[in-house]
C-alpha cells in the first residue's frame, strides 16, 4: 500500500507580517503522521485572491490540500472565494450553510446580519465540514479541505475531515540521542543508512546549555523493522 | 521608495513529520517586518534534491530568498548542492571555508574528517555568511541566503544577513482589541477600510476562556497616519 500525499496551504497577512505564530502546520503535521498520510509540502501565502488561487491550483496534484485561515465574516476573509476560482465553479450563499448558521443566530437571539451570512458563501459541488466550536462551517471541495485559522476550530474541523479519510501505514519514528556532535558521527550514519535503505535516517544537530548533541531519527512504516535496525544503531554509537 | 519582496524556504523532513515545529518561520516573519522587507511567501519542502531546486527556481523572483536546514555534515544535508544546482553553478570544497572550519577544529585539537569537511562544499561565487555560533557557514549565492537550521544559528546568520541588506520603511501596525464578535463588526470594519484605502486592514478572532473577541489591525508605513487611522477607529467602536 502506498500513503496518500497532502500538502497544506496557509492563508494569512498575519503570519507572514509575524504578528501570528502559525500552530495549525505543525498540529496538522503530527496528525498526518498519525493518521499514515504523508505531508509532503507547505506553502503560506497572504490574504491576496492571485496568490490563493495559484497555490490552490499548483497544490491539488496531491491527494488532500488542507487550508488553514480566511473563511471568517470579514472582508479580508477571500479564501472561499479564490478556491472556488481555483476550480472554476460558482460560489453562493449556500441554503444549507445559510440554515445552519441562520438557525444558530436565531437559538442565540442574535441577528442573522450580512456579514455573519458571509461564513455561508460555499462553491457549488462542495460539501461542508462540520464546525463544534462556532458552528460557521469549513469545506471540501474536491480534494481541498477549507477550515478556519483560529487553532481551536482548525484542530476541531481537522477531526472530522481526517475521519472521512482512508488511514494509511502511520510512519514510525524512533529517536536516539547522542551528547556527540554531527560531524563526529556523520560518516557512521551515514553508511549505516546505507545498510538499511528501506529506512528514512535524518540527523538534527541540538545545543542544550553550550553543549551540542545530536538526535538520530529512523522512520519507517515497520514496526519489527524498525526496533531491529534501533538496536542495531543504538549498539553503533555505544 | 517600494520596500523590497522576500520569500523563505524551510528544508526538513523533520518540520513536515511533525517532529519538531519550525521556530524559524516566526522569527523570520518579525525581523524582516522591522526591516521594512515585506515577506510574501514561505515553503517548507521534504529534504528531497528535486522538491529544493524547484522551489528555489520558483522564489528566486522575489528581490531576496532566505533557507533554513540542510547544511550539516550528515548525509541528509543537501540544501549547499541543490542550491547550485538551481543556479546551474558548481560546488566544490571551497578554499575560504575549508580554511575557516580547519582553523576552528585545529584549535580544539578535533579531527577535520571528512563529514565535517562537507560542511565547506559552497557554490561557486556565493559569498560566506558569518557563523558566530558553531562556525560552519551559510552562503548567499545570487539572492538566495542559505542558513542552517538550529534556530540560534539562524538567528544569528540572518543578523549578518540583514545588515547587508538596505532597510525599507517597517510596516507599522495598530492593534484594537474588542470583546466582541467578528460578526458584529464586520460590515462597519470594511466600510473603515473603505475609507482609508491606503492603510491594510485585518481582523483577527479570538477565543479566550469561551468568550470571542476580536483584535483589527491597521498596518501601514506612516505613523502619523496609522495614528489617525486608529483614533477613529477606536472612536467608531468605542
Amino acid at each position: 500500500m502506498t500513503n496518500q500525499t497532502a500538502a497544506m496551504l496557509v492563508i494569512g497577512d498575519e503570519i507572514l507580517s509575524g504578528r501570528t505564530r502559525d500552530s495549525n502546520m505543525y498540529h496538522l503535521a503530527g496528525k498526518l503522521t498519525e493518521h499514515g498520510v504523508a505531508l509532503r509540502e507547505v506553502r503560506v501565502v497572504a490574504d491576496d485572491h492571485d496568490a490563493i488561487v495559484a497555490a490552490i491550483r499548483a497544490l491539488r496534484g496531491h491527494d488532500h490540500v488542507f487550508t488553514s485561515g480566511g473563511i471568517g465574516p470579514t472582508h479580508d476573509d477571500i479564501t472561499a472565494d479564490a478556491v472556488a476560482a481555483a476550480f472554476g465553479v460558482a460560489i453562493t450563499h449556500r441554503a444549507d450553510a445559510m440554515a445552519l448558521l441562520g438557525a444558530h443566530y436565531a437559538s442565540r437571539g442574535m441577528e442573522f446580519n450580512e456579514a455573519r451570512q458571509r461564513m455561508a458563501r460555499i462553491p457549488d459541488t462542495a460539501t461542508l465540514i462540520d464546525n463544534p466550536v462556532s458552528v460557521a462551517p469549513g469545506f471540501t471541495l474536491g480534494n481541498v479541505h477549507v477550515m478556519a485559522g483560529v487553532p481551536k476550530i482548525f484542530e476541531a474541523m481537522l477531526e472530522g475531515v481526517l475521519s472521512t479519510i482512508t488511514r494509511g501505514q502511520p510512519l514510525l519514528s524512533r529517536t536516539l540521542r547522542l551528547d556527540r556532535g554531527e560531524g563526529e558521527i556523520a560518516t557512521a550514519f551515514a553508511a549505516f543508512n546505507a545498510e538499511w535503505p528501506d529506512l528514512q535516517m535524518g540527523s538534527y544537530p541540538f545545543n542544550l546549555n553550550g553543549n551540542y548533541g545530536t538526535n538520530l531519527v529512523i522512520r519507517g512504516h515497520d514496526a519489527v523493522r524498525l526496533d531491529a535496525a534501533f538496536a542495531a544503531l543504538s549498539a553503533l554509537f555505544a
